[in-house]
């Protein structure tokens, strides 16, 4: 871990405040000690005040905007290998025809590298944190670690026997916290693995969700992903897949629920009492035709959501600045209404609700004594000129390839435009050979 | 005009043949002579037969792709001014307190800068020709012609009276069309500016249709934007905007109609059976909160659809590879169909069917003998790798920065980054000081 210290100098400064609220700052200073941000405001003085003497880098920033770095809630990193590979197909057809077949070949170099590569596409993107929920998770932690990105990764604590039945790992689990979530880099925390709530037999999931509360571990799942998905369980339970969950004795720990496309009231209540965040995921919900959510009743219900790309192979990209800008212009759209939901309110969302939805509730704000995990965006462009409102910019003007830096921890994972923690040229060309293997 | 020759090799061709389908060949080759493609296809000796022994500049296409300049078939240009000025708020209140007041205070120098600012911005993001519709169409025919953009600009042929009503202005249009339809340059187009159906008089409306059709002269026009627009227009003349038009003699000549948000079967018979182009505007209609085009029904019907960015002012950017992605998505995700439109089709609608739409029938396809309108896309970037399918990463992974090099007649207008007609730091700051004048 680097301890330098850092100076933005003259820049625009972007950021929720603790309620969430936008606020913008114009000729903006920010300091950085260690990991943690030391000032932001107005005062050059009081920004450099603190590093008693110490030599810092320092960073123009002039015609540029500091933000948080995003948090990607819901997504399956090494799903990255998948792009491009099944599109414009329904769903079983791409599942059963394309994914499935292929995920028999994973291993474990395949997932680090297709994982990496999406941590490597993310932090290109402005992303500092994301949640996966894939195979090999030791293999994914590990790229997280190398790459310096935060990640909230998923740990399957199960195990198919020959009777078809699955076996708890309660210990896995257990070992996978006390390694991961404890880690002294402080970037990882673990989460328990329930795919959805039509994948597993009816036994199983109280198992899970006791687990889950036993051990005060978060959970990942899929929630009411598509209206097919809602209508089995009312057949199946006699009620929708919110109250089911609710009844089997899950979100009682912090619940990452992804997608929730189809919720009625009474879905939102029971979310909205529990500490669950949704991971709204706009692109996959459109691109797999499962259709629209809607943003507005969830926010209006109280609930607390964040932004997910889902899986490359189901958006194609891993870019939250898509799903901001897509996120509001859906709102928008079927409200009939332009007044329906603000920039501010997707960035925070993008950002503060993410980053606590993962687990790092010090991160996702530029306030002194919060994480220093922040992006750099360039202005200086056609497309964000005149700049305007400058978060209108951020989320209907601006794109991902403007970020030109990325921090975590007061660690520099991009700079000026070059990767600072992973070898891109051998990562690529090892994202090319593993796709082959995968594709053949 | 320059008329170098110009090879380009071991690259990833991606265009629409005549009918629409698209077609990949890798280790392509294509050359350029002057302003004509004069050979595509796999033989590095075909690709440089022709040329006689003359220079040809080389391009390395390794990790490259290309493809046909796109065309963006709706927009105010100069509308990039107001950019981020005023989001997040309805209609009425977004043009009578935001944009009209500040619509007062244009001027040629300004139009000029904010046109020539649209076309920095559609230049860098791959698009190589656009429809404007807005003041001062002679300095806008002025910044296409500096920056060797293609413009199907319009003619807004009639003046106002004292007493409120419109005389219109035949020698006018007659005379744009004269001087521009048929510039040596062959970058211009002149249609007759048409606002819509809800704006002007009755009488003015056969007037203006009659004008069109004695001089042959192409329309502008938007139609059926928002449900208002479609019940005023019931509830005035008894049928909606379409068959109304119709009525009034419009559809005769060439002419792009502008959203089409809300069109029945008869709507759709209509415009199918006219020489009409619909331009598809999916980030305007859901920003502004008019809702969501039925393109697929649209296609099915047998109309003839491009895309759109509409104005800056309520995109906020004028990027056609984002108009892509959201119309394919949105198509998937109303009709609940992950199969509904391909990414060829809306690289066909962006590219070949856009730029007959413009009037530039010869461009918009890579093939001997087409016009020299081309884009080189990098390929070497985490988001598009592994890039399977050309095509689905065109539409669905990539985005704008990825945009190397675009050439408008055989003339690079950015090359590797690097804007060549315009000198992009000076509009910058010209863009950013009569943003200043108009937003005071």
């Amino acid at each position: 871990m680097k301890t330098q210290n850092h100076l933005f100098e003259d820049i625009i400064l972007v950021t929720p405040d603790k309620n969430g609220r936008i606020t913008t700052t114009d000729h903006a200073y920010v300091s950085v000690r260690g990991n943690t941000i030391h000032y932001a405001g107005q005062s050059f003085e009081m920004a450099i005040d603190g590093f008693n003497g110490a030599a810092y880098e320092r960073y123009d920033g002039r015609n540029r905007m500091l933000l948080p770095a995003l948090a990607n809630i819901h997504g399956h990193l090494a799903m990255t290998l998948f792009r491009n590979q099944a599109d414009d197909r329904n769903l079983h057809d791409w599942l059963f025809n394309v994914i499935f077949p292929r995920e028999e070949r994973l291993d474990e170099t395949i997932v680090y590298t297709g994982t990496l590569l999406g941590i490597a596409e993310m932090i290109r993107s402005g992303t500092g944190a994301a949640a996966d929920m894939y195979y090999y998770d030791e293999v994914v932690a590990q790229a997280a670690l190398a790459a310096g990105f935060r990640l909230n990764f998923s740990c399957d604590a199960k195990k198919l026997r020959p009777d078809g039945q699955y076996d708890l790992l309660p210990q896995l689990l257990a070992d996978r916290m006390k390694q991961y979530a404890g880690h002294p880099s402080d970037l990882l925390r673990v989460s328990l693995l329930v795919h959805s709530i039509y994948l597993y037999e009816d036994a199983l999931y109280p198992e899970l969700a006791a687990l889950a509360e036993t051990l005060n571990c978060p959970v990942q799942i899929h929630v009411s992903e598509t209206i097919q998905e809602v209508s089995e369980c009312v057949e199946k339970y006699g009620c929708r897949p919110p109250q089911q969950l609710e009844k089997f004795g899950f979100f009682r720990t912090p619940t990452l629920a992804a997608h929730c496309t189809f919720l009625d009231d009474d879905d939102r209540s029971i979310l909205a009492k529990s500490p669950v965040v949704v991971a709204h995921n706009p692109s996959s919900n459109l691109k797999l035709g499962s259709g629209i959510a809607d943003l507005a009743a969830m926010i209006d219900a109280g609930l607390n959501v964040g932004l997910g790309t889902d899986g490359a192979g189901s958006n194609n990209n891993l870019d939250l600045y898509r799903e901001m800008r897509l996120a509001a212009l859906l709102a928008k759209g079927t409200a009939g209404d332009a007044a329906k939901l603000s920039a501010g309110q997707l960035l925070d969302m993008a950002s503060r609700i993410g980053m606590a939805g993962l687990g790092f509730a010090n991160s996702g704000r530029i306030t002194a004594g919060a994480d220093a995990d922040l992006q750099i965006m360039r202005c200086d462009v056609p497309s964000m000129t005149p700049l305007g409102d400058p978060v209108a910019a951020l989320v209907y003007s601006s794109d991902a390839s403007l970020v030109e830096s990325l921090m975590v921890q007061g660690r520099f994972l991009l700079y000026k435009g070059e990767l600072r923690t992973i070898d891109e040229e051998k990562l690529l060309a090892e994202a090319r050979q593993a796709a082959k293997r995968l594709n053949a």
